[in-house]
Order: structure tokens, then C-alpha cells, then sequence
């Protein structure tokens, strides 16, 4: 925070990052892995929701985002977020590109556990666009769009979390990522619904949500985002060592409480809104817009607090869908609501409620609005959210429209109709009567 | 056991469960990460195993344990298993209710670190019930069960783990759960399928169980089950410090032993049963019987007797399934005879078979039968059985019995003919004949 | 290496194998815990690979590797590659069968910790075989073959791992088993492709792959494997104590580097291939190649080389499917082109590739040909690769054909016809189309 900027041959000063106990490597490298089993989430929740006739495309679609942007990540995302070089600044860093560190830099094991830990964020932040943008876009296009979502992401993770970051330098705090993931990527993907338009024929009968392609396999990807979500908030602490444990241990409860408050509240609002019946869709996203409310302060409350802000993440998510199709903009799993609004709220609600959690710096000692703390830190988590969100809107646009000017990003009409299955894949579904006359629908 | 009762105020007591290493919490908080993933194997298997046309409604109902399960766990369950006030007594505990520390807590990590890992095993209790009451059970009356059903684990859970259960006290030895999640769950379930009386026309054509919808998910779910069982049982080491690691390996070993019994006899069974043919559902309930009856004393064994304790508890699940299917009690995935008679028989395998795993104080010093150790240990745990299964029952039915007095806990007959997915959840599904055509059978 | 032979009654010599540091219990048994994960990923990948018809029997198949597979690696398994007898020798080791250390033993829990942790590479390596023998394998046959597989395995594995194998002796490093583990399941899989012959009709349109059952779930299990596989080369670092966890780390982040390179290289050989689309299984091939391809020297390499031979592995994959099915051989699932060809690579690369990893030995301070370690070490894992498929392929064929004395291996027509799911576990899927129809041209 106020610690002077490091310098190239500084010997003394490590950064935050690489600062890494030896003890607490067991837990950074094991939260990270349990973070990957999330795209295994993401992966099945997407295709879960989708029309079978996309079923398996948007699954290659999270293959490529894996690939493309964990190899765009090596290439020069860690570098915008962490590099050490001295051009780095408070907007953008540099060095450390292709990060690879050399068997006689000392530091070499806490750069490989910070590499793998930020890659793990890195690529669940740009997984999340993928829900928003299936079934219509084009598959090579999306394959650029993956290469350099990267940037998307960790110029505005730089800001929150690299040691020179202007947020961070201004004491705004997301410890796993409201603001710096899902509001990146929650608005990245509403960019991106609007770039591709609805998909054929969505808006025919209203804004009725549309029938999951595969509801036990969404449901299933839920489940695995939900434990895999432990590792991610848990995992923040960066450590087990000192006090952090006791946060650590705190952030898990607290993820948990959110996910009930979440879980309940998305419940009550399908029950009433359907007359006693339960949409799937509602409690999938309920619960994950709850859990995306909590991250950014996931061990900053107590019990009772992140049960109420999981009660809010999920109305708010609940209610922003439906609110989204008003407007035409169609987004297939509802990212836009949960990880866009979910994160707004995540990164307001730490200048709401958030404890000082002494001994730890997180907060510079600083505590929320109804801890008395007064309006500063709720004023910067604002302004983190009016920057963070213009960030993914607008850079998200610049990037599709480049794009769209060398490969068209959305399917050709025959493509959509058929289904990216078929014709990018190879895949005959037995059944492709869901989707397939809704699309043609539009033809009539 | 024998230490004084603790005081409110005394200060030098720390509960067991509170008395942890930091060293320890590494261990303690993944395993119960892993734990949680065991949901989404629950959720896999049941809902691979009932009908196509309810499998979307059982994944529903395993969401809603977790949400509403975990919220009561919050709220009165962890109270009532290890709360501190001085109203505690040897049936049934008070105090820490809505479980909220406070920052200048000394013991919060502990008591965080112990909520989380408390909550992963009441979720799991709950949980094994949902399978019992699938296809038939009404969506809302389950979800008040599911709202309640947490003051039925969390009680006995205190007689048999609380620092002042009468069981513990006596000397009765359950490390993992065979009694308090297994045998609480598996008796629960055996109440909740008398009650709610078997699916139209299940036993129209005899007891031979019904197809399963999806025996992929199925046993994609017992896979899942399989590896979240080792950090069920090896994480009930509580910690890795001093001698524990030595058990907490020890405990994965004979959890691997107990299943390979458990399989090569349910295998076994399948083939001769039905002249070498193998039939599902005998090699997943077989095989998590033995996990079942491997798990109250899964670090207290030899190889060769975890492997023989996997062999009859894999025969009992498989020999018991049909006898409750004879009985008219229609389980549609066994849960009565895998956690129930599987539970009695790993509490009962303490005593036959334990060894004393000096320097720890597991079994209070004690050994089982044929270790020597007299009938004691056998006798207590004989004890135990019948006040975990007399308590699942009769509990599980006056919970139901007074539930259907406000909501009829059976589906309406158009539901459960037409299936859960259809009408709670506006589930269309391409072939909805398994399950339909067998239910309509009931109205000729 | 050069130390010793150790004795029996030797007491200062404590083999590498239960030579643990209770700081590094917790990395190893959690890394195996993951690693078992890796059996739900082959069942998905397996199961999603073969046709609908029969992907409920090579479930059962996956489930018959680990309880029989298991079962005989405690019996025999760990004896032949780790036993302590003094008949032990470079080739074979004895002792330590039936594995079942005593309470007094003081190095129980590291033999508990050491056999689970070898378990679950045991269960991987046999587990490999299952895909390519899928669909025309007799079921019973293949639990015999199930049975004796562990041999097959744990004699090569000797020799690498073992206190006393030559091919260790001679310098031969093999970190995370590209060769013990990979390179002889895939060659144990092409020699059983070989001897059971193509399926019914395989070839009757060419050597064009033939429709997955269900790609999502091809896919699924590919993230699950991906995932489990840091934990598999991480974990092989066998603790985090010392200099171990800056190797762990590396581990961990060669092992997704080459996975980008494998997925980039899959994904343009498929678009070049195939005119701007995208076969599945060439990108879940391609990128398990690149992870087998890593393997050996996991934190051998940097970056760029893990990333080089992530695009090797891949290509190797992408080329030797096709290849082989020219040759005839019908390996379902690839089996044979990524973990036979791609281990085969993983091994060579260390030769040409490998870092001295100071401090720690496990080059015995040698290094690649290209780092400037001369031929030696390469060498060594050629003969390695030679030592290591001759056994696989030789030993698979022995088994094979002994089993076929008894059990024919082959399934008869009418149960591949029908497929064994209806044959062999009374499954009958609503849309039996894709396989059965490609079946019968057989017959016409």
C-alpha cells in the first residue's frame, strides 16, 4: 500500500505475491488446483443450459478458453498484472512476460505458486464470457476473442491486486475477485450479448427464459462451481501461516453462509414468482450470484452479514436476468446478472459491512460504512466498480469489433439453425428438435 | 471422557473440538472441501437412479438439503451437537446457536475451522435421506423436512461426538459416522419410504428393481463418492500433528481395502445372482456399503479386516435391498440397506475388530472382541445402534407425521405419473417413457 | 542410487519410498486423494468415447480396474515394485505382500502414506487399457485381465521407482510415469486393440473416427483428468519440505503449460485438417497427449520446453490415431497414440530436455543433451522406452492369450451386436441407433 514502489535491483524488497512462507505453499498450490475443477463447473453449467444443438460447442469453447487464454496469461496477462519491470505503473505493468523464472532465481518457487494461482483466476475470469456469448458466435472468432480476453482481464487485475495498482494504492479491497473477476467478466459478457445480438427467434414467445438443453448437468455444474468456490475465497488468504488460518477458515464458513442465504432467498422468489413451482435456472443462478456477492470480503463478516449479502447477490441476480431479456439482450446462462450485478454488489457490500481484520492488512485497517468506518472505503469500492465495469464494457466492445472486421463473430444462419454441433463438430444429436424449430421460427 | 465437565468460564477447558493445532488446519479445512464434492455425487447417483422424468426434481432436492440443511446447521443443529452453555447436557446440547464468533475470539479459527468441517458431515447426513423419498415425495413438504431434518442428525451426532455425550461418555467409538451420519441417515430414509408407501405400480411386476434413468450419472456419482469417502474418513483424524498423520493414511488405506472387499464381493454376488450377468445398482450400493461399514472405524484396522468388514457390508446392502423391497418398503436407491444396515454393522465392527491406535485416544484404550479386548467396546457399540436407529426412526416419522398434517408429504397422483421434472420444474424431456408408462400401469 | 542395497535387518537404511517428512504427509496423501479423481475422469472420457450402447459396461469396466486392480496391488502389486525381501533384485522385488504394516512399526504411516499414494498411480496405469479394449471385450474376461494387469504394471514400475531397479540404477528418470504408468498402459493397449481385433463394421466406411456416444462427457472427463493431473505430477515431487515445493510448484505449472501447447497445436491440426472445424476427440487427445508427454521430467523443464513438448505430445496424438487405424488396429478411445506414443515422447524428452533439478538428485545431477548433459541420459530413457514397451506389449500379449484359453476375450456377435449394456446389465437406452446399425453391415 503505502510500502515504496519496488525497484528492478531492490534486493530487499519482495513484492506481496511472491512474499510466500514455505508453509503456506501447501495451501496456495491445493487451492489452485481445486480452482481448475471450476472450469469442470463452468464447463457443464454452460452446456447444461444451452440447446443440445450447442451442447458440445460451447464445451470446446471452454476447452479453448483454457488454452488461449491460459497460454495468452504466460505470454503477457501475469506480466500486465504483476510484471516487476520499472515501466510498470499504477495503470499497467510490464516484465516477467513469458514468465519463467531461471533455476538460480531465488524467488523461483514462490513465482511458480503465484503464476499457478493466478492462472487459476485468470482463467475462470475469462471462462465466464463464454456462457454469454453461446450459441451464436462463431467458433473461430471466439477463438480470437479467448486469445485476447486475457488483456480484459488482467490490466483491470492489476489495478485491484498488482502491487503498484491504482485501487489497490487507494485502498480498495477484493480478496477473490467480485470486482477484479466476476464484474470483469459479468461485464464482459454483457458487452458481448449486445455485440451478437439475441440468438434466432429467442424473443418469439416473450422473454420467458428458454429450456435448459441438459437441466442434471447444469445442476451438476453448479455443485462443482459451489466447492470449487471454497478453494477460491478460502484460498485468498494466500496462506495458512500466522493468523491466516483462522480467515481462512473464516472465508469458507462465510462462502457457505452466503450460498445459503443465496440459495433460500432464490427459493422463495421462484416459488412466489410461479406459483409454487421451482425453476432450475433461478436456483442455479440465485446461489451463484449469492457466492459472487460474498467473494470480495469473503472472510471481512460475520454470519449473519454474509447471509444477507447472499440473500441480495441472489434476488439481484434473479431479477436482473428477466430484466436484461426486457431489454434484448439475450445471454444464454445469465452471466451478465450474476457475475456483472453479483460483482457490483461483491465489491459494494465490503464497503457496507467489512470488519477490520486485524491482525492481517487486507483492509489497511480500514472497516465499512455500518462498522464505522465511515463513507471512505464504500467511496472507493464504488469508484472501483465505475472503473472496473467501463473497463470490461468498453475494452470488451473495442475487442469485438476489431475482431468482426477480419472474422464475421456471429454464425452464418444456417450454422445457428442447425446447431454449432453439427456443423462445426461433427455431432448428430438424437434429438434435435430443441432449438432447432425455435431458430427456424425466424425464418417464417 | 473422564475430564471434568466444562465450565462456561473456565478458561484452561478447551473442547476437543476446538483444540486444534494450527498444523492441523491445513488438513482439517481440505478435507472438508473434498467432503463437500461428495454433494455432487449424491446428486449424480440419485438422480441417475430414478426415472428420466424425475431426475431433474431429485438434483432440485439436493440443492435444497445443502441450502435449507446447512441454514439449520447455522442456525440450531451445530448447537445442539457441540454448543457450550451450561444447559448442556448428555442428550442434547445448548449454546453458540447461529454460530457467529466474534474477531476478538481467541478460539474463532478454531471454532470456524470446526463449523465448516461439522457442516460438510451434516450435509451429508441430510443428504442420504433424499434418495429414500425420490419420485413420490411432494416437492414443498420435502423441503420443510429438509428444514427440520438437521435437529435429527445434529442431536445423536452430540450424544456420540459432543464433549458430553452420554454414547462418548460410555465409551462408544465412531470416528467417521457409521453411526451418527450413516445409521442416522440410512434409518431415516428406511422411515421416510414406509411413510411415504411405494410408486404407483412399483411392484407391479414384482420386486425386481426398476431400470435406472441414467446409469452413467450413477455411477459417475458413486465415483465421486468414492474418493470424497477418503477425506471423510482420513480427515476424521482431525490433523496431521504428532501421530495422527500415521492414521490419517492409515484411514485412506483401509477405506481403498474396504471397498475393494466391497466390490469384489458385490460383483461376485451380480454374477451368480443373475448367471453372469452384472446388474448396476448391486455394484454401486455394494461398494458404498462397504465404504458404509468401513467408516466408525476406519483407521483401527488391519488390511486383511477392512477387507473383510467391505465383504459383508458390500452382501448386507446387496441381500438387504431386495428384503425391503419384499417387505413392501419401496427405496428407489437403497439408501435403507447401504447407510442403514451398513451403518449397524461398521458401528458393530468397531467392536469386534478395533485396535487400540495408541498414542491416540480413539477407543479410550479399549480394543474389540477379537483384539482381546473383551465385550465391552462390542456392547457399547451395540448400544449405540440401538439408540441411533431407534432415534432415525421414530424422529423421521413424527417429523413426516406432523409435516403431512399441513402439506401432504405424497405427490398428487398427475404428478407422479407424469413426473416431478414436468410439473414442478417445466421440464421437458425427449423420452419420458421410462417411468410413465410403468406409473399409468397403476390406473388400468 | 549408488547407496547401498538395503538389507532386511539393516536399521539406519530407510528406503526413499518411506523416507517422508511428516511435513510432507499432508502433500502426499492430499495428492492422492486428487489423484484417484483421475478414475471419474477416465469413466467420462471412456464412457463419452464409445457408442451409446455400450457406455454403460465400460463404466463397469472402470469400476472393475479399481476394485480388482486394487485388490491384487495389495496382494502382489506393491511386493513386485517395492518389496524389501532379500530376494529382491534389479529385475523383480519380493516381500511386503499382502501390504499390512503392524501399530509397532515405526515406519506405519509412511508405508500407509507411500501404498496409497502408489495405489493411486496403480489404478491410473491399469485404468488406461480399459478404453482401448472397449466395445468387443467379454466382461468376464476382462476381469480376469483386470486381475492380472497389476503385474504388468508394478514389475516395470520396479524398475523405475524401486529401491533396486535397473533401469533407476542406471539413471533413468521418469518422474510422474510417462513410462512406467503411461507408456505401458498404452502399450499394453495397443497389444490388447491387437489381439481382440477391430470391431463389428469398424472399418466399413474407412478409417474415419467413429461418432462419440456422448461428447460432453468425453470432454467432462477431460477436464476432470487435466485437473487431477496436476496433483499427479505435483504430487511427485513426494512432499513440499526443503527445496521440494519450489519443484512442486514448477510441476504444476509445466504441467498446464504443456497442456497449451498440446491444445494450440490439436486445435490448428483439426482446423487444418478439416477445413475450418473442429473434431473433439482430436483436441481431448491432443491435449492428453501433451499432458502424458510432460510427465517424466515434469519440473525438469522451463517454460518454452514445456510448452514445445506439449505441442509434440499433441501432434504425436493427433497422428499416430489415424495411423494406427490404417494399420487396422482399433483403439476406441486413442489410447494407444497418447498414452503409448505420447509416453514414449515424455521419456525421450527428458533425455534431450532435462534441467539438473539441484538440490534436489532426481537426475542424479545429470542433465539433457540439449542442456549440455551429453547422451547419457538420453541415452538411458531410450532404453528405458525400449525396456518398458517391449515389456507392455510382450507381457499384455501373454496375459491375452492365456485368458483366451479359458474365457474368450472376444464378446460374441450378438451381445456386441445389441451391445453389452442390454447383454450384460439389462440397460436399454431410448436411442440405441448410433452403434447397432454400423454393427450389422457386418452381417449383410
Amino acid at each position: 500500500m503505502g510500502a515504496p514502489l519496488p525497484q528492478k535491483n531492490e534486493s530487499q524488497h519482495t513484492p506481496w505475491l511472491y512474499d510466500i512462507d514455505p508453509d503456506d505453499t501447501n495451501w496456495i498450490i491445493t487451492s489452485s488446483f481445486m480452482i481448475f475443477t471450476m472450469q469442470t463447473g463452468f464447463g457443464m453449467l454452460e452446456s447444461g443450459c444451452v440447446s443440445i444443438k450447442n451442447e458440445v460447442n460451447i464445451m470446446m469453447k471452454n476447452v479453448v478458453d483454457i488454452v488461449l487464454g491460459g497460454l495468452t496469461y504466460w505470454i503477457f496477462g501475469f506480466a500486465f498484472s504483476f510484471g516487476r519491470s520499472p515501466l510498470s505503473n499504477s495503470f499497467i505493468s510490464f516484465g516477467d512476460f513469458f514468465t519463467d523464472p531461471s533455476l538460480k532465481d531465488p524467488l523461483k518457487g514462490a513465482i511458480y505458486a503465484a503464476f499457478i494461482f493466478q492462472l487459476s483466476f485468470a482463467t475462470t475470469a475469462t471462462t465466464i464470457v463464454s456462457g454469454a456469448m453461446a450459441e451464436r458466435c462463431n467458433f473461430k472468432a471466439y477463438c480470437i476473442f479467448s486469445f485476447f480476453n486475457t488483456a480484459i482481464y488482467c490490466i483491470p487485475a492489476g489495478w485491484m491486486w498488482g502491487e503498484q495498482g491504482f485501487l489497490k494504492k487507494l485502498g480498495a479491497v477484493d480478496i477473490a475477485g467480485s470486482g477484479a473477476v466476476h464484474l470483469i467478466g459479468g461485464s464482459s459478457a454483457l458487452a458481448s450479448a449486445v455485440m451478437l445480438g439475441p440468438r434466432l427467434g429467442r424473443y418469439d414467445n416473450g422473454i420467458k427464459s428458454l429450456p435448459l438443453g441438459n437441466p442434471v448437468n447444469a445442476v451438476m455444474g453448479l455443485f462443482v462451481l459451489w466447492w470449487g468456490w471454497l478453494a477460491f475465497n478460502s484460498g485468498s488468504t494466500y496462506g495458512l501461516s500466522g493468523e491466516k488460518w483462522h480467515y481462512a477458515a473464516r472465508a469458507a464458513v462465510m462462502t457457505m453462509m452466503s450460498s445459503f442465504g443465496g440459495g433460500t432467498t432464490s427459493l422463495l422468489y421462484s416459488l412466489i414468482k410461479l406459483n409454487g413451482k421451482i425453476d432450475t435456472i433461478d436456483i442455479i443462478n440465485g446461489i451463484l450470484g449469492s457466492l459472487v456477492g460474498v467473494t470480495a470480503g469473503c472472510f471481512l463478516y460475520q454470519a449473519w452479514e454474509a447471509l444477507l449479502i447472499g440473500c441480495i447477490g441472489a434476488l439481484l441476480a434473479c431479477l436482473f436476468m428477466p430484466l436484461f431479456d426486457k431489454l434484448g439482450i439475450d445471454d444464454p446462462v445469465g452471466a451478465s446478472a450474476v457475475h456483472g450485478v453479483g460483482g457490483i454488489w461483491g465489491v459494494l457490500a465490503v464497503g457496507i459491512f467489512a470488519q477490520d481484520p486485524y491482525p492481517l492488512r487486507t483492509t489497511s485497517g480500514r472497516s465499512g460504512l455500518l462498522r464505522g468506518g465511515g463513507w471512505y472505503l464504500l467511496g472507493v469500492q464504488s469508484l472501483a466498480c465505475v472503473c472496473l465495469s467501463a473497463w470490461g464494457l468498453v475494452s470488451s466492445m473495442i475487442l469485438l469489433w476489431t475482431i468482426n472486421k477480419f472474422v464475421t463473430i456471429r454464425m452464418e444462419v444456417h450454422v445457428e439453425l442447425l446447431g454449432a454441433d453439427l456443423t462445426e463438430h461433427f455431432v448428430r444429436h438424437g434429438n434435435v428438435n430443441v432449438g432447432v424449430s425455435r431458430a427456424i421460427s425466424t425464418l417464417g
